[in-house]
């Protein structure tokens, strides 16, 4: 389980290998929410995200003999990229399942760490035999991207340096796909913040976070929006810890998403990917929730095809 | 004239209406120079770019009763909005004279200020002969963008920063277009930094810099890049301490300013308008003079239309 020593540890423990992101103010996004806004800068992260920081612990938390052996995972995103850095630090091997659908751009991000691809079809079914393979072939440690302790753990480190820099936080929210960053986020705040609420933003096209809350059990729902690294659904580890201590779930549209992020890139001139500009789009699209409010916003990546951005806010 | 004393000054004059921008490294760009570089993200500034430091202190340099008759400028880009910002901040009028062809996005930003515009056509003459009106009939006070000490005194203080936050750097770069940044930074190192080299960027289709420090007088140059922000050419107060404090004057096709700026958007994630790309873009392409060293680069700005932009990099 996570306890505040074990989030203390996981930050002491990756430290040395993750950038302590800035937190920026922005007058022009302060006025447009009519509150103080923090934003937590993961997109400035090593690989591009927070997820550095979980694949980071999950690796340092390995014992010597199960380290050897590598790791794996399947993952077509940034947590591909992070498990194969964060394996590439400690030299030992990754190894990285990914569907054969995957931008090129990703595979060479893996490829650059030194991770060894092994390519299936783009259904959940053959990422999961297939990575069932490999760990029996190698004996390597599966480290899931989100519905493992590790990872939530080290995800909570970024809201923990947050509440570090930036005291009194009426609210802090993050976004939620398979609910890794948004419950280690929750236990940042419940340990290091009690008096801030947790927030969720979730696409309206993958929102099965919403609707879990709603009815109390893990449900699962579409995988439609173009906030790409939030399309998988809470896991079983995930879903206990926001059922209880998330306040709220807030669902976009990517119309929504688009226009955060083009005020985000336009007005704070940073990159940040669609899913990190899920929470602003939520405090913009519920601004009576936030008004007069302090908020910490954890933007959480900014890997993003630029090619593609420019279809998205040319339309 | 610029001294020590005078920088001081101004820093501490702008200090409440500034922002000190951060300094950021990448291991992305540091691995493509072979070189340790440390930036300096003007581009996060007031209005987006360090023009808002030239002009407040321009405008707070002023006496009382000249204040009170507001100033005056004429500039279809950054010096625009940040006089009119400036006026804004000290509650007094700001008269912007602009070219009709200006893009609209920089009209609003300046009306966003209260500055007060007056149209005139696109050419130098109209530019000066409207200006001159505007100045008779309302006794403003010119600042002018760069040929101004108070500007260029509060241009240097960027440089002064970087300074202050790391200590013994080889060199420090900054784009050149009317000098006012160039000649700061040059000041700034000579006072705060002395060991440090100033070396410049400049477009090649712009190079009247880079052709003035050969011929040992000021040149003039065709103005044709990307790097809109640059287009102009060194005044009679700039050139002079240009001459004698810069080391060289690098020039860049818009090719490798478009391959410097899609860089620091794709891996430093931070959004940097072609201008401020362009020591950058310098860099990598002498970089022979570079590898090694720990390099202070000024990124100038980051005001740039973002379809037009987007549409560059995906090329």
């Amino acid at each position: 389980m996570i306890t505040r020593d074990s989030i203390v540890q996981a930050h002491e423990r990756i430290k040395p290998y993750i950038h302590r992101t800035p937190v920026m103010t922005s007058q022009s996004i302060d006025d447009r929410v009519g509150g103080k806004v923090f934003l937590k800068c993961e997109n400035f992260q090593n690989v591009g995200a927070f997820k550095a920081r979980g694949a980071m612990n999950a690796v340092l938390s390995l014992r010597e003999d199960e380290r050897a052996n590598g790791v794996a995972t399947h993952s077509s995103g940034n947590h591909a990229q992070a498990l194969a850095r964060a394996a590439k630090v400690l030299g030992i091997p990754s190894y990285i399942v990914m569907p054969r659908n995957a931008p090129e751009i990703k595979r060479n991000g893996v490829i650059g760490y030194g991770g060894i691809i092994t390519m299936c079809e783009p259904t959940l079914q053959s990422r999961e035999t297939t990575l069932a393979e490999v760990v029996k072939n190698t004996n390597a440690t599966e480290i899931h991207p989100f519905n493992n302790y590790d990872v939530m753990t080290g995800q909570a480190t970024a809201a923990k340096e947050l509440f570090e820099e930036v005291s009194d936080l009426d609210i802090v929210i993050a976004p939620v796909g398979g609910g890794g960053l948004l419950s280690g986020t929750a236990m940042a705040a419940k340990f290091f913040s009690p008096a801030t609420k947790v927030f969720a933003g979730e696409p309206e096209g993958a929102d099965d976070a919403y609707r879990s809350m709603k009815s109390g059990q893990r449900e699962t729902s579409q995988a439609n929006s173009i906030a790409d690294g939030l399309l998988t659904s809470l896991g079983d580890k995930t879903f206990p810890i926001i059922q209880t201590s998330v306040a709220d779930v807030i669902t976009v549209s990517d119309a929504e998403i688009v226009d955060a992020m083009k005020l985000l890139w336009e007005r704070v001139k940073i990159i940040v990917e669609p899913s990190g500009a899920v929470p602003l789009a939520a405090i913009l699209k519920q601004r009576e929730k936030f008004m007069g409010k302090k908020i910490g916003v954890i933007l959480s990546g900014g890997n993003v095809d630029l090619q593609k951005a420019l279809a998205l806010i040319s339309e």
